[in-house]
């Protein structure tokens, strides 16, 4: 591995090694100008269109750029990964894809529905314990009792640098971008971004977005300081992280310029919007960012602002609860 | 007005005209790789993204090229044109935005839903007649009695070779494309289309798909003569025309290789499949050529081919309908 690790953690020579690591693995998704939702707003706002993912989510730069840096031996190993939701699925694609083996922990009470996708990859389901805390120690365990490489969702630089890819796109297509709204969970899709946006372009501003109910990183970057909650409540999954990871933070704590906090009512009337104004079903972690813009952020006129579209794992459910409130 | 008309009506040099005169209005839509349904099939499966124009749907490539075609003799008088569709919004949307008057004549029965949105872009409305038949009759009256220029749906080699412009763009993004699937309504937007990619791939294939409930293009084809229909049932309003007009068929009967027909079952299925795999919402018209992609198209082996996913203005109950039904 030729990882040159500076103090942060992440290079933007990463990023680039990065973008050559899986460019045959990812789509090199379309920025949008979104002409509804900017004529509406009086601003230049552009959607990086990470719904048009395989597997329909950012995740997949992140987890290929690790699997794919593994030593010939350590792919013979395989891998294992903690989640039950996109990074299981990210996890599994790309092993599948490159023909490893997975395993993925899961809590005991993961949705059915998407335990089967994951399965759908080909990936080996350990069901175990309460909650993602214990189904990620048992994926420890597994790691450390045989020669399996971990793929951790966030906490680690070559998924951090798979997903900062997306920042080199997006100042490829706008150069003179503005601001970027990022959404928060585990914090790896902000640190990736904002390392190689802030590197090619100094001043952009780049804003996190965080739900109510799963506000860790807000509030520990408002404490400067790492501050763990007892739990999260949100209908956005893949924003519901309990507690920021050093590597992750230390990221953030260096590029961010604010982070805004939406609610769950926010983030359903983005989904709508999203659906309405630019024909896009979008997960609700992935239209919080449009929910930020539309209800916390103060924009300037003609600004240029790109919103990260990151996923389209939404349940057909809580879209028909949604189109039935309207 | 400097057309040179070819013995087809519309030819290469027009449709490289129409991409200068409507670049700065209309959006150069993403043609969009979609893994999911590629992988599926075993084969290349592109989509042309109408659905992210402007008012969502590519009718505004023709209206932009015939309204930016008028002297500014022919633009003080105005714009008339028939449709309580998107045509009628795509006329008004280009009429607003170039700052010209126009008049819509609608059905008296015109969905309220849809008159409002075209009254939305500041056009007049008239209401008159039982159906399409004699608002458009009302159209040409008023156009021969005031100096107003009328803007026809598909009849008209500008608008034509604006919506040709779709296989300019497809032919750079995919060079060695062997197929693209065009649904048939009024039949402009194939012609466009065949007219931009067989000059440049003489060998591509062009395949047109109609509603089984609206054949007119079918029957017509079949016969080599036009065939009037008594009347047309179809969910895809967009495919509803009961009769060919001579400008387009006779650019079909040059170019096209095959007509599909498609059940209002399988327009319905692949509204669901544009939704589950791409995350996108179609309208009926706009999906019929991945129903017949899905249903009708016997596909060789990594064959490259492109469906045209033409329009995004799909009304909020028939897709809540069609979620319950799944």
């Amino acid at each position: 591995m030729c990882l040159n690790m500076s103090s942060e953690g992440v290079t933007f020579q990463n990023i680039l090694e990065a973008r050559n690591r899986i460019a045959s693995f990812v789509a090199r998704t379309p920025t949008y100008p979104c002409v509804a939702i900017s004529q509406e707003l009086g601003a230049d706002v552009y959607l990086k269109l990470e719904v048009f993912q395989p597997i329909r989510v950012f995740k997949i730069r992140g987890a290929f750029n690790k699997v794919c840096s593994l030593s010939p031996k350590e792919r013979e190993n395989g891998v294992v990964a903690a989640s039950s939701g996109n990074h299981g699925l990210a996890v599994a694609y790309a092993a599948k894809t490159l023909g490893i083996k997975a395993i993925i922990c899961v809590p005991e009470k993961a949705v059915e529905e998407k335990v089967k996708a994951i399965e759908g990859y080909g990936a080996e389901i350990i069901k175990f314990g309460k909650d993602y805390d214990e189904a990620y120690s048992k994926a420890l365990e597994i790691q450390s009792k045989t020669k399996t490489a971990f793929v951790h969702a966030f906490n680690d630089p070559f998924v951090i640098a798979g997903q900062g890819t997306i920042g080199l796109e997006l100042l490829e297509d706008v150069p003179d971008l503005d601001t970027i709204i990022i959404p928060i969970g585990g914090g790896g899709l902000l640190s990736g971004i904002a390392t190689a946006a802030k590197t090619i372009k100094p001043n952009i501003r780049i804003i996190g977005v965080q739900a109510e109910g799963a506000s860790a990183y807000y509030q520990s970057w408002k404490a400067r300081k790492i501050v763990e909650l007892d739990s999260v409540h949100t209908v956005a999954d893949g924003l519901a992280a309990r507690k920021p990871m050093a590597l992750a933070f230390g990221i953030l704590q260096k590029y961010v310029d604010d982070i805004l906090l939406v609610t769950e009512d926010e983030i359903g009337q983005a989904v709508l919007k999203y659906l309405h104004e630019a024909r896009l079903l979008v997960e609700p972690s992935g239209a919080a960012s449009l929910a930020a813009l539309l209800f916390k952020y103060h924009l300037k006129p003609k600004e240029k602002i790109a919103l990260i579209t990151s996923g389209g794992n939404i349940s057909v459910s809580y879209l028909t609860t949604l189109l039935k409130l309207q």
